[in-house]
């Protein structure tokens, strides 16, 4: 057991792109079957991403990258302008399955102009958009790593981690890196309804890392906190805004109040850092999802017939209640992470 | 529509003894079904209690005496000394089958002492039992008719009302009073995992009122609030102790620290109120249920391989988090209840 065995620390263990056909695999049959799907048009590809085939704010919009490469690869004979107003279309399908993470939507646009540049020099622009999307996948391996690494400075033996939903590779890095430190943890894994990430995807990987792994029901995560079981609560997020808000899998925000109200350090695992465009909350979308999705657990009807669902997918946590957003440059606290990210360039 | 379609408004409703049976209504398959489960031994009663054929703190009490009468009919031939010590034995088995709910215990210790002096006077202990249990479900329903209209006039026209896991006849009880006040209301079930009776028990209950109801998962309720959503926190309790805490569902304190932070009040539906000899939190004993239940949903399967989990049913809310404590007898501010109840004879 070790980091190679989670398989989920790496999007590109989980996300190809061969003989232009999309290979996913489906983290919703994760981890009891590794079973890989294979998509060869952007809407199959962008279909998947809204029924969470996929899942996390960097691996849908890689996956998203490679749906615009399979519309690059569809298009490649129509001529300058019809090419161009095929893609923009398939772009504008991408970039909305997924509304919250706003990640997805620089990178898709910047693919955009890789296949235009491409298609204007060679055959097929898909393979222009698929190599870069490539090395941004393994430069986002290599940040994710640093991320963990400084991640892992802020953890003290002995802590019980509270995580909610999957917060991605850098908890599993973190992980790592704080028992080369020697330092002993156990893992807390809110289960994440309506999908369950985290009683499936982080339970399971946390577990292959060798850590002692605990999934708890979603209710139970400030109870655990009274009874001294917690140090650390830690998540990643899907947005940072410039004012150190975040905005996560729904089920956060409550946690980071109840983290608050014990003195348990709220720490934010926060990838690459804010989009410098992301002003505050109010410039956040929150993805509503069908209601339905909360009346049924793995396909099994849980709700009272006839009453309706609700299902805001993502909450947002101010910065009052975040101890700290830890970024491949560092640990911030979220009043800095804006001035720490102002001058950056955009992906 | 209306209160006679929510049949769980009354204990007496779903819980009967006939014919030396105790029949239940299944609430593990309510709504859909409608399953009466038949049970002829106190054995198979405390296990009906175990695996939640019933719940909440008033139907397992009644439900336990009347496992009691089917141990005094089963040895109502054995001489005194010999009836005392099954039915210890019986008393014992019933009254450890939910600890949390200290309502149960001097209910059945009362009925014990019913079916002993029934023994010493005639033929069937069993009968005596069975008919001051069901003197004290129809009195139970008179208090909650009581708890419910009390806590009718905390409500205000407009309000969302959260809750957690099925709160009793008194939620309804309160709901339709308010309406019968002109007051129109929404209701937030929160699902209550792993067994699911706020997004069933509730949703359904609420619904067949007639009053707009909406199920959330565990992990929505602070975002609700922070939307604007919510202007009432209520929940019923297990346990209410002389210095103002409450021991309810596992989730209830989350929400109470969450309420708090958004200055939504809590309103805890107290029922007869407080024990007398629960004096703090000390005092409570939480139900650490079989950990395998929080990795399944309705039988299928939710959590990783090989990963454990922890399931404490129950949680417990200090005074400083509690707004009011409405009883048959009418609102308390949860510093005043034991002085309140310290008089109280015991039932």
């Amino acid at each position: 057991m070790g980091l190679d065995d989670a398989i989920l620390i790496r999007t590109s263990n989980t996300l190809k792109y061969e003989d232009n056909r999309v290979l996913m695999l489906d983290r919703r049959q994760f981890p009891e079957r590794e079973v890989w799907q294979r998509y060869s048009t952007y809407e199959e590809v962008a279909s998947a991403i809204e029924d969470m085939v996929i899942q996390g704010a960097g691996s849908v919009a890689f996956a998203a990258c490679f749906g615009l490469a399979l519309a690059a690869h569809c298009y490649s004979s129509l001529d300058e302008a019809e090419f161009e107003k095929n893609l923009v279309k398939a772009a504008g399908r991408l970039k909305a399955t997924r509304p919250t993470s706003e990640y997805m939507i620089p990178l898709v646009d910047k693919m955009f102009q890789v296949a235009v540049e491409a298609h204007a020099k060679g055959p097929d622009p898909a393979e222009a958009v698929v190599r870069k999307t490539e090395q941004l996948m393994d430069d986002d391996d290599q940040l994710t790593l640093k991320c963990g690494l400084h991640a892992s400075h802020l953890i003290d033996d002995g802590d019980g981690i509270l995580t909610h939903c999957y917060p991605g590779g850098a908890l599993l890095y973190m992980l790592d890196y704080a028992r080369q430190q020697g330092k002993q943890v156990r893992v807390y894994c809110s289960e994440t309804r309506p999908y369950l990430q985290g009683a499936r995807l982080t339970a399971a990987s946390v577990h292959k890392l060798g850590i002692p792994a605990t999934i708890v029901t979603d209710n139970m995560g400030a109870f655990l906190m009274a009874q001294g079981k917690i140090q650390k609560f830690i998540t990643a997020c899907d947005r940072i805004t410039m004012d150190g808000h975040i905005a996560n899998k729904v089920g956060t925000y409550q946690y980071a109040i109840c983290a608050n109200y014990h003195r348990v350090p709220f720490i934010v695992l926060g990838y690459d850092g804010p989009q410098t465009n992301t002003l505050s909350a109010g410039d956040v979308e929150i993805e509503e999802r069908n209601p339905e999705e909360v009346l049924y657990c793995r396909g099994v009807r849980t709700g009272a017939p006839g009453v309706e669902g609700y299902y805001p997918a993502f909450d947002i946590t101010p910065p009052t209640l975040i101890g700290a957003i830890v970024t491949d440059r560092g640990v911030f606290s979220p009043l800095e992470i804006g001035r720490a990210y102002k001058h950056r360039f955009s992906r």
